[in-house]
């Protein structure tokens, strides 16, 4: 028997009551019926983004969504800004480039988070960027970016905008759109969300739309400005994904119940407890600068074939983490804190890592890691 | 947000597959599609129970199927043995003196099995007693009665059953129905068989038959001649408890899936992690001889309040425990190990015990009852 614990930064499991909540009948999505779950769920995202503007919800995975910032907003020939430290940055990059925008990069080692004042010294230098892109959470790099210091920057320049892809930390770190001045926010529903993959939000502040405005790259499907026009009215341009809404409205309503700011809470507390589980144990973790609350990761030994570690945890013990990518593939482990995870599923993630260890050859002290995880959630979670 | 672990000695969890099979459209129970599945069902039994004899399937709890092995084989002023040594021993007690019968009881400490030798020596005085009533595991001690020696005892007896409750212990602890000569075991469906509470299932040897023809006490909806004569044509005398059976189906492929040895093995593993955990912390075993493999009960701290305590795991931590009972009431913690529960089930346990002890001030070190759990489940389970 093989229970499964799907513990990688997204897809991520889903609750019980949203299962049940999607497996209902399937409702037409141009009804009254449907229209008020989907006006609910996105009154919910505005309290989740802190904003008042407008979240759309569109019809695709989150990728979609960063197509949609770019081909909403900029012209051929524009000049942007991609923060490039990780797998994730690379793809704003491939973006862009499809449509013809001139990419400038600050390049990272992975593992580092982007300093604010470089972002300035490029801005200050090339006044003419129309925008910067920036994951708030490098998934690929377990490392937050600060998108506040970086909204600092860009708040005030009203022909540069600041794009985060906030696919892994809308949800997870407190994102206050309207007070910090984010310009394009992004995510999408298989993460912090707790839903299965499908849907992708995006949200624009004025100076956005301002710019769209004057957008010529073409667009059909990502539209924004019909899809606007559309979800004032509580509907989509194109077929809604229904079940998945209905879903985001149990999830939104979850959310409310624990409340929002006990949300990033949990988060961090489950992040700390790893961190400090993974030191406990000496594994050296790979974010050098702000660690992302969404997933912690860690190099393993040397000697241990991390490809045919996270496949023995996966297929042996039922426990599904996430290794590296590119020039970590082998090297680096992956724990999701994202969505539906609790003080147990962190303790279920750090004792396997220790028991694989261990039959990996390690020398580790097997309840070591679990321990200093224990100190962690206890100290903090306000019910432990 | 509060993650809820059923980790008590039944009801217990339901695997997600048989909760979606319940979930299918409702069919009726005389029909072909309906009596293939119950025929699949009970073939599956005799599997577990390693029997040829007919194992009867009741819509009832376990404590219907107890009430029919009286019913069913017994008359009034019979005399019987009841082994009482908890709650569930005091429960055929009260059962047989509903009826009439006269009960003389072997009085075991709670904590204690029952020696076969003692067994024997009552009724090598008291040759004209009809049955001897045990538990095969008392859930409120969590003991095991050792069921093969006592079948010793009772197999060339011609007029003397040997009636087991196997309520926790059929699907748990290897019982070999036909090879050690047991005459009547009684199981449920909310313990190892991973399902709601709802079904109960009974399977007679040749003696309880024999013996079922010159029982005159009254019974109707518990006649299990009019049962058997029913179910082996695949029907039931009364309306089935028909999605319980189809989910009985589906965890009868499960176990078999797994093998239905490694079921056992799976139980005795967790259920030895769990032993040497509580012990590391410190904490004395409730079971004195032989320990159950369906839950493990041990002593809390003299200061801590049981039902405090079980209540804060509970409420707080999401982790369902079982307190004591009765005397033990407020003394007692009882952690299961039935159906649906992997190591890291295990694991989870151990953990809030740990948080929840130090929390109620005792002098405990985190992480030690974790290692020693792990130690067994890295040494014992094939997979970990």
């Amino acid at each position: 028997m093989l229970k499964k614990y799907l513990i990688t930064p997204g897809p991520t499991a889903v609750p019980e009551q949203v299962l049940l909540d999607m497996a209902r009948p399937m409702i037409h999505h141009r009804t009254p019926e449907f229209e008020a779950i989907f006006k609910e769920a996105r009154q919910g995202l505005k309290k989740v983004f802190k904003t008042e503007q407008e979240p759309l919800i569109l019809a695709s995975s989150g990728t979609g969504a960063m197509e949609a910032a770019v081909v909403n907003t900029l012209n051929r020939e524009d000049k942007v800004l991609v923060i490039n430290g990780g797998k994730f940055g690379e793809r704003w990059i491939k973006i862009c480039q499809t449509y013809g925008i001139e990419v400038s990069t600050i390049d990272l080692e992975w593992g580092s988070s982007v300093k604010a004042e470089d972002v300035k010294a490029f801005l200050d230098k090339n006044p003419d960027t129309k925008a910067v892109f920036v994951q708030g959470s490098e998934t690929s790099t377990t490392v937050y970016h600060p998108v506040k210091e970086l909204a600092a920057v860009t708040k005030n320049l009203p022909e540069t905008l600041l794009v985060v892809d906030g696919i892994t930390s809308a949800g997870v770190h407190d994102t206050r759109f309207d007070e910090w001045g984010i310009d394009i926010l992004i995510t999408g529903s298989q993460k912090a969300f707790m839903l299965p993959p499908g849907l992708a939000f995006i949200t624009l502040s004025q100076k956005a739309w301002n710019m769209a405005e004057t957008s010529r790259l073409p667009k059909f499907y990502f539209n924004l400005k019909t899809e606007l026009k559309n979800q004032l009215k509580n509907t989509t341009a194109w077929t809604a994904g229904v079940s998945l809404i209905i879903g985001l409205k149990t999830v939104i309503d979850m959310m409310e119940k624990e409340g929002i700011d006990n949300v990033f809470k949990r988060h961090e507390i489950n992040a700390e407890a790893t961190r400090q589980a993974v030191k406990a144990l000496g594994l050296k973790l790979l974010a050098k600068d702000l660690p992302s609350n969404a997933a912690t990761g860690c190099f393993l030994p040397e000697n241990i074939d991390g490809k045919a570690f996270v496949k023995y945890l996966r297929d042996k013990c039922g426990i599904s983490l996430a290794g590296g990518q590119d020039h970590l593939a082998g090297k680096i482990l992956r724990i999701s804190h994202l969505g539906y995870h609790d003080a147990f599923d962190t303790i279920t993630a750090i004792s396997a890592i220790e028991m694989g260890l261990l039959k990996f050859g390690a020398n580790i002290e097997l309840g070591k890691g679990v321990a200093a995880a224990q100190k962690v959630l206890m100290g903090e979670m306000p019910e432990i």
